[in-house]
């Protein structure tokens, strides 16, 4: 892919009508003429549902005695660090602080800062309790590590910082505090006792990704426009961050997940990461994985189906209509509503394979998990300029298992499915009746959906298809001159 | 620097005179003519001295009863893993092995394959026993560290590996074990449970050195002519490593250093790693950590100055050049001999900054040293296609301190001296005279001996000093159009 052709969008800052579907879609833009991209960014004010039975009320909206105020004795996996990270200013001192924080010096967030401040702020990262640090930074990027108080390691694989310009570090001064501004110029939170330091990009880049290879889809989008100094602190989160796109309800913390994880009596949460419309292969995984758990001894295991729902590239299925046809997935009873909980996990996408999977899995212990699926090439994608995987697909489980700081966590290997053509199901491939399995990959299923041509019967659920086939024709419908594109 | 300028010279593998004088004199070798490079390459069969009474007699040249054989209850601090690795065979099963050896599938080695081959066969490296497989890479590219049996972490930081071309691994089909042949075709080594895995040189690059920018020494001279496999297992040494350059008795391996320690009834070994003449800055230093650590309460603190002899990029100062110098500084006294080891550490350079310089402090913890001196910008160099230092000059220090598996070894940081004009003499730094300091870098040092002016009386020792000059000298009568060369 020549970078010359790529067609980037920056989203002004100031944008009065903030949302996190897909507005940047610089990724892949080449194939994309500038219309179709503008389609895909284009906010959907009436989410195709808004209402689903797999909302889990949580306690701003119908508060549960038992659940409030203290946390209760649970029997989950314990929090990095001993206890779960929560930086959203209670409400009696929110007056004080936004007066405080107006006081300050100011900090321009971009949209996929404002996701950080929501990821950081719930305490997914925990113990992390605001923006890096150099030496956090410095343990993350060497180490994929943080070395706590009392000596023990926490994993930490992906830098979470926060870069300035040369301006705004000016502007800043001697400040020991600064107020952050939403990308709609609300002041959502107070960085305290900062620290300024380099932004290395290069070596940021080369150590998270292993390539410095242009066309990183956050690479591209975060880091290359970004600033040249990095700023560290504690995070005071002034409010809780919404998005008013409809899925807030699904935007479930890490204490709330917990607290309903308690509330539905799990003895084991194993949690399932995607970014990918869910098939009849998926849902076999996850239905074998809860009967294994049920072999082991456990009593009521729970599935966390946990899309992302941050910054993805430009030819990722957008969050909604994921959403909607999880949703589906669920209604048809592929998945069993009893012993599954479908929220949204808030954090943008690196696409840094191996370095990535270790925060997907380390968020997920903070939210409660202590099984974690992992598949072929987990947040991988192709090699940006040639034509392989970035990642060799088997590294990503390998490093997982060996982290540091993981060890609590029991990690699952994603057992290959395939579409078995003697009983036309999705079907765990038998190597030895190798030719009666079809593999549909996310690239061909999306093809199909885009052509419109049916996948073979069995392979998803029809109103999750549905979902998918409805979303590519408005695509096609929005750009009547585009070609279908086969995307990687 | 452009690349297609660099020439190139390449060891024949069948070299009958194999030396580690820097034969390999790619870097910078556009400022050089091809004359001077050879000239800087040449083999310099009676070395500048031969004999020294820092020679530490070992137990192959002076048997001592009490330290051979076995080894000695010492308090030195533990090598990683509790055990020094020690993978040269002994005497008795030599013959058998060299037999068992011949049979096998061979593998060619490099110059510095071989020195890898010294390091791992004596220790440095412990606990690893031998060129790393895939578990062992990909902990130390993503984690800097490896888990050991019983759950502990050492460090780690550099992959130690050895590549082999397509052609080889046809060649070694099934075999579970090899040969391994020195740049001169002599069986040095049998590599046993072999496993071969991909070689993606651009993530090991990028994971390594934080940059992909071409010009990197240790990637130009190693990792870019290298084969696009891996092959790990366990090590045999058939043979102690000799290089037959006159500087043998110097590479002391790390159970001799241990032994001579012990000996000297050190009760704290602090190690000033090196690969550039001593100035009296550094003696300074190193005079004044013995006189802290006095102060600390040990009896007898040795110090280990400790160049290093592996490859090093074409402008560095030769090995032979600098142990003479070495020798000269010791001689006049700058540093006591009493209280000091001179010995050779036969790693290869990486100028991989933060990275490497935790594999030199691990190396010298297998060599019993508890204390590390780190200075500024270790390992460093500067970026090779870009204006300033590859790396920031702190984070070695800050990495090395936060480094997994080194928090048993005391990180001494360095004190700046300079060149106090008041006294003229080299002093710590007082930034309330800053006016009175001159900073003499290695830089200028290089560039005043090159041209043949003396440094400021009492920079570095008269006799040391003429080591360097002589050298530079040599060069220049060898090269007599060549215009002096400011090195970075």
């Amino acid at each position: 892919m020549s970078l010359s052709l790529a067609i980037k969008l920056h989203l002004a800052s100031s944008s009065p009508s903030f949302s996190l579907l897909t507005l940047n879609n610089h990724q892949h833009a080449n194939k994309l003429t500038t219309s179709e991209t503008c389609s895909n960014t284009k906010v959907r004010p009436k989410p195709i549902y808004s209402t689903n039975p797999l909302i889990i009320p949580t306690c701003k909206v119908r508060p549960r005695v038992q659940y409030c105020g203290t946390m209760i004795k649970s029997s989950l996996i314990e929090p990095d660090g001993g206890a779960l990270v929560d930086l959203v200013v209670p409400e009696g001192e929110r007056g004080a602080k936004i007066t405080l924080a107006e006081s300050l010096p100011k900090v321009q967030l971009t949209r996929i800062d404002l996701e950080w401040v929501h990821v950081v702020g719930e305490g997914w990262a925990s113990p992390l309790k605001g923006f890096m640090r150099e030496d956090e930074y410095l343990q993350s990027l060497h180490f994929n590590s943080l070395r706590v108080k009392d000596g023990s390691v926490v994993n930490m694989s992906l830098p979470i910082v926060l870069a300035i310009d040369d301006e705004t570090k000016e502007r800043i001064g001697s400040s020991s505090h600064v107020g952050l501004l939403g990308p709609d110029g609300d002041c959502v939170a107070i960085l305290r006792s900062i620290e300024i330091y380099k932004h290395n990009k290069e070596e940021r880049i080369a150590r998270t990704w292993g390539t410095t290879a242009p066309g990183l889809p956050y690479v591209e989008e975060v880091i290359t426009p970004a600033g040249n100094w990095l700023i560290g602190g504690d995070l005071e989160v002034l409010k809780p961050i919404k998005y008013n796109d409809g899925l807030d309800n699904y935007r479930l913390s890490p204490k709330q997940l917990r607290e309903e994880f308690d509330k539905r009596q799990a003895d084991a949460v194993f949690a399932f990461q995607l970014r990918n419309p869910v098939h009849n292969g998926h849902a076999l995984l996850m239905n074998d994985t809860r009967k294994r758990l049920l072999e082991m001894g456990y009593k009521n295991p729970i599935l966390l189906l946990h899309p992302l729902g941050g910054f993805v590239k430009a030819d990722d299925v957008p969050l909604d209509v994921r959403m909607e046809q999880h949703s589906k997935v669920l209604e048809d009873g592929v998945l069993d509503p009893e012993t599954t909980i479908v929220a949204i996990f808030p954090s943008p996408m690196h696409y840094a394979g191996p370095t990535e999977v270790q925060w997907h899995a380390k968020a997920r212990i903070n939210a409660g998990a202590n099984f974690y699926i992992v598949g072929r090439d987990p947040a991988g994608m192709g090699h940006p300029t040639e034509k392989r995987d970035l990642y060799d697909p088997d590294h990503g489980k390998k490093v997982l298992s060996m982290a540091p700081g993981l060890e609590k966590l029991n990690i699952l290997p994603f057992r290959v499915a395939a579409y078995d053509t003697k009983v036309n199901k999705m079907a765990f491939f038998d190597p030895t009746r190798a030719k009666d399995f079809l593999f549909i990959s996310g690239t061909k299923m999306r093809a199909f959906a885009k052509s419109g041509e049916n996948p073979p019967e069995g392979f998803m659920c029809p109103s999750g298809w549905k979902v998918l086939v409805k979303y590519y024709e408005s695509l096609l419908a929005e750009e009547p001159s585009q070609q279908p594109v086969l995307s990687t």
